[in-house]
């Protein structure tokens, strides 16, 4: 739980951050994916905000109980995952992605994949997808850290104008590292 | 109904454009979207064409009747939408297209997406699609004029020969606007 | 059958390269394309492989059986399609792969239409795709032998890795052809 003083800056937001690794999950390495997302939401968001995060095994029940949990239990109005996106068969992400969602919106993988190219060929073996549950959004990010800030640097200038959409909170961001974008009649 | 003098150049295009939106079927404003595709075809065909404009609630049934009436009962060999492909509960333009195609053509909304990319970070969440239905082609448009524009301009070269490969009309464009390709062995 | 001598460099793969053309399998004209993609392979390979070439008809039905023997009794890690994946009716060869596979990796097709479009406006008419059977990878390429080698060149680097998740051979390329991508970890 995070307090904030002084004058607010735009609405609160619940975040959901689900790594999915079978290894993170069972202790044997420690999750790096799911703090250095943390990190990301620290330096970008001017909106108050509280995180609550999860690691599950790679088993798209489990994974498609945390999203359920995270959206309609706890209320978050964003979930990002971390890892899982890959073509090896305990690869679920995706599946347990489009499973809870209503909805699936193509343009965040294909930008995705489009930017990791610049980086490595292999990009183009990530199925990574992005979907709506009720008035929250999902996004797959990569498993590396480093993909994951290359990544979301790039997809995030939507994403609060996508949360608009759906009914969500009125998120603010810190313009010096996301330039986040609203068509004018959408601006507070 | 249009008519042509001296000789024709290309086979005539009969051509659907629906405008899907609550508060322009409503008649709460002007509909700038469709007249903004008529404007695309006057400049860009040679071909002698006729179109047929219609403007629906961002209701799905209603966009599927009217997509199969444009197409099955009035001849339409393209049916261009505009409107209903964001994120938003009410936007179901895309359900609707996939609902009555028999097969979809997912290289369209990715160059759609990739075009509107360079000019607003949003364009990601658009899920514009286009399909197949019988020997008619349907492409989801965004819905504001300048948009449509910009995405129309860089896709029609390829829509004469899709149209030619799924048994439509052979059309012919001015090439000052738009330089429609097609392999040699299917040029007449 | 191919035979190598000396000190073997990555594991032995089989492949299967199916092309799907109405005229090519009735005899009707020569099949090139398939012919085009064994000679990347001749180029592109270090690892000990061999390949089994089939021509099919533009039959759904007649496609998939092709592809479940490569796969399952022929034992190809990877099977190569051309033709086929054009927006006509005789069209099939992405349902057929979409039928025979678990789980599609949309990013393939997406890279192949961005390469093709840097060449011809019609690349955006593709639906070639890109999924997983089993420990096998299935690829669609274009039908034209200048478009195939456009596009293998793009996308193979990112093939060996992927063939290594879905416990497939360890597949080592010609680095002069192909610079194949796998992280550090992956690296024997």
């Amino acid at each position: 739980m995070q307090w904030y003083m002084g004058e607010q800056v735009g609405e609160f937001i619940n975040i959901g951050i689900l790594t999915s690794s079978d290894r993170a999950s069972s202790g044997e390495y420690e999750d790096l994916s799911g703090p250095a997302i943390v990190g990301f939401f620290q330096e970008a968001l001017e909106s108050p905000w509280d995180s609550i995060s999860v690691v599950v095994a790679d088993n798209q029940e489990m994974i498609e109980a945390a999203l359920i949990e995270l959206i309609d239990e706890q209320g978050c109005s964003l979930v990002v995952t971390t890892g899982g996106t890959g073509p090896a068969p305990r690869d679920v992400t995706p599946e347990a992605t489009e499973s809870v969602c209503e909805r699936m919106l193509p343009g965040f993988g294909e930008q995705m994949r489009a930017v990791s190219l610049k980086y490595v060929p292999t990009a183009i073996l990530s199925r990574q997808t992005a979907g709506i549950r009720g008035s929250a959004l999902i996004i797959n990010l990569p498993g590396a850290p480093k993909a994951i800030r290359e990544t979301i640097d790039e997809i995030f200038p939507a994403v609060p104008y996508c949360i608009d959409l759906i009914g969500g909170p009125y998120v603010v961001t810190n313009t010096d590292v996301v330039d986040a974008f609203r068509p004018k009649h959408a601006r507070r």
